[in-house]
């Protein structure tokens, strides 16, 4: 089903996944910080990036660089001078405004005259060093992709790499926006997953079609339904200046289809300017043709913080259940915070200690959560509502038979393990590799019905 | 063995660990890259703190806060006022220097006179939204502790946790170092590991000790050497303005003992200080007392990259190897960035086939690389400079008795074992796990002497 933006933010408030950043400051504007739940469920996204997109890939390795890098990298790349917004100040109030949000040449505040647009960039700048001044300038980088083309020589030398090969890298960046808002959606801090993927020139077109499916695949794989996923092509006049052409990945937000991941075809724009900038010879030595090129470049970039909210978004449901409504987040179980909670069936002094036993052992393996306060009906919804996919509940036939229950989310079915590691390990390790619930390990027997 | 930095530096640069941060462009002084190579040593770093540090406790939850915070947090914090270093500038020439050092009063540059000291922030500030004024300065954050402390009651509510209990967060801070150097050490942007751990602060004490051997305890099962490792008590003249009482962890780096973690009994500062600045009552009901009060912290504060620095300075060793030296990186298994190199014996096309076919079911199970350039036993030593702990050689017997050799990094012994992914997996998680190499799996034999 679909939920609206304000019961999202609602739910990850009163859960830990996301909170307004220094909210008792009364917030910084479209900065957020992500409790407990949310951390690992961006831990989560960004592993299941990094073993698919790097690990699990003989073609593409891994980079980490700095925030921070020497300015001149921003004016080769083209944003000293071009990533900018038009801004008008009001000539009596002095408030500044993005010029598309004066409508009729006068200040929306107080009516007052604005001056002519001039370009407002926005990148955020500091000073490096102990001097302030335009000499100690440099920026905090608005795309983690310039770090990658700036280190393509170092990198394909060491790691002694030949085309067609990638360089992934996640980390944040930070973009100064007039217009913020939807949540995590737009933040002026925010987290990329990007690829630049190195070509042979005639064959990029090839690998663009190839990344827009592998790509639009890795959402789905994770659980984004195909409904909500959609390709748009950039039309000529919304091309970035290094483009020679473009595509988004859109998903079906509250607020209409927006951008999860952009796939765009740069040529070799970038290695060409940073070759101009820098006196640094950035081209390919190809053994296969005996010559020298610069390589083109596919680049899948994608962000951390949008990802995050769609399969957020993406997962909630709602279900009538007796006379309640029962929330669940079907998160994929790869991306789900918490794995297994462990549920005794009361906080009775016999069952405890084999609770906690198990939750002593299985917290070796799985990211996992003890939960004795309330109900079992209430602790089940808790778990629904927060996308664990099982949970192991202890109750006094435990005692007896020295097996468990394991509670399937979405289903709500149940069945009953051995309790000790070995056999519980392997069981829920196999579930939530996607096994049918109902395959059941050696001394494992079906539960009577759902939920106890 | 006791490497010097600079062959460290070399080595990294050479086998892509780290790079100078935008060295195309001469470099950005005190700012580094992670290459291929350093990326997974530092994610692997990371990975270990969290597994011990939150996923295996239960009395500690994760948080990732943004980088940029209200700038009420830092004047709250004492940074604001305190977070400085005093600067002189030359009168003559107008340049700046720490006051520490210019020795005689004069510039040490042109001679000239110097104006009287005066404290100079090292924040990095910037200015959020449109206008550059003193209103819109925010900074970027010189630790990542406040962000912990702005969010202790939200954590706290939705984790519902009670005391003792920690908040954990691995992310980027910046400090605008005047004196930086000795490589990854002291940089002006770096990673942080930090721990605050909230205690009822009659428990503070015990706390401390519990943390400072949990902490040194860390460094040691990830191999670092005792006798490289010290504990060390801040003077009361060198502690920071809110702590009662600090040690170091130092790690005897080329340069001498110098810090790896700092582990902080912050008493009630930081928490008495947000509740007066932000008007937030931040005090803890204990259920227990029937009383509210300030909780008391134990910071253990650790540097990633530091870590990374000491990981590898203390795993570099060098051993005669005929008439050649062998350089090793015995890195811990779970640090080490490449777990298994295949390595076919040659690229004879009868022995690439099945090599590739055990590359590609490994590498889903193990961060795997492949290895057919040059001499079997160039590409050994190729893996041992970068400490991968294990390779799997296939040779031409592998294509009669379908048996590969594994063999290990530190010892250079080796076995045979069924080339079969599960053999080979279970094989290889054993001894990454720490197994003795000569225990065998079902159908597995030793080969004769060392390397093929």
């Amino acid at each position: 089903m679909k939920v609206d933006m304000e019961k999202m933010v609602s739910l990850c408030k009163r859960r830990g996944f996301i909170f307004q950043s220094s909210e008792i400051y009364g917030g910084l504007s479209s900065c957020w910080d992500y409790g407990p739940l949310g951390v690992e469920l961006k831990r989560n996204i960004k592993e299941a990036w990094w073993r698919a997109m790097v690990q699990e890939r003989e073609d593409i390795v891994g980079l980490d660089s700095s925030i921070l890098m020497h300015p001149k990298t921003w004016v080769a790349s083209g944003h000293v001078d071009g990533f900018a917004d038009p801004m008008v100040d009001c000539k009596e109030c002095r408030q500044r405004w993005r010029a598309d949000d004066t409508k009729d040449g006068r200040c929306p505040d107080c009516g007052g005259e604005l001056t002519e647009p001039r370009m407002f960039n926005l990148m955020f700048k500091t000073f490096f060093g102990p001097v302030e001044d335009e000499t100690a300038t440099v920026y905090l980088r608005p795309e983690t992709a310039q770090g990658i083309f700036v280190n393509f020589a170092s990198v394909m030398n060491t790691a002694r790499k030949k085309l067609p090969f990638g360089i992934a890298q996640i980390g944040k960046a930070f973009r100064n926006e007039i217009t913020t808002g939807n949540f995590i959606f737009r933040s002026r801090e925010f987290e990329m997953m990007e690829i630049e993927f190195f070509v042979k020139p005639d064959t990029a077109d090839a690998w663009l079609n190839y990344w827009l499916e592998e790509r639009f695949n890795w959402y789905t794989k994770l659980g984004i339904k195909g409904e909500n996923l959609r390709l748009r092509q950039h039309a000529k006049d919304e091309l970035a200046h290094y483009a020679r052409s473009c595509y988004d990945i859109e998903y079906l937000f509250p607020m209409g289809w927006a951008e999860l991941e952009g796939i765009a075809h740069r040529g070799d724009f970038d290695l060409a300017q940073h070759t101009q900038f820098s006196g640094k010879d950035l081209s390919y030595f190809d053994p296969d043709s005996n010559e020298r090129y610069l390589p083109y470049v596919i680049e899948p970039s994608a962000g951390v913080d949008r990802s995050a909210l769609a399969f957020l978004l993406d997962a909630y449901d709602e279900e009538p259940d007796k006379d309640e409504i029962r929330v669940v987040l079907r998160l994929h179980p790869d991306l789900a915070p918490i794995k297994v909670a462990i549920l005794p069936l009361s906080r009775n002094e016999s069952l405890i200690p084999m609770a906690r036993d198990v939750y002593a052992d299985l917290r070796k393996c799985f990211v996992t959560q003890f939960d004795d306060a309330q109900s079992i009906g209430r602790r089940y919804r808790r778990q629904d509502e927060i996308g664990t996919p099982f949970s192991v509940t202890i109750d006094f036939q435990s005692l007896e038979d020295n097996q468990v229950t394991i509670r399937e989310r979405d289903s709500m079915k149940q069945i009953r393990v051995p309790r000790y590691i070995g056999e519980l390990k392997r069981t829920l390790e196999a579930k939530l590799s996607g096994e049918p619930l109902d395959v059941l390990p050696p001394g494992g027997s079906y539960w009577l019905g759902f939920e106890g």
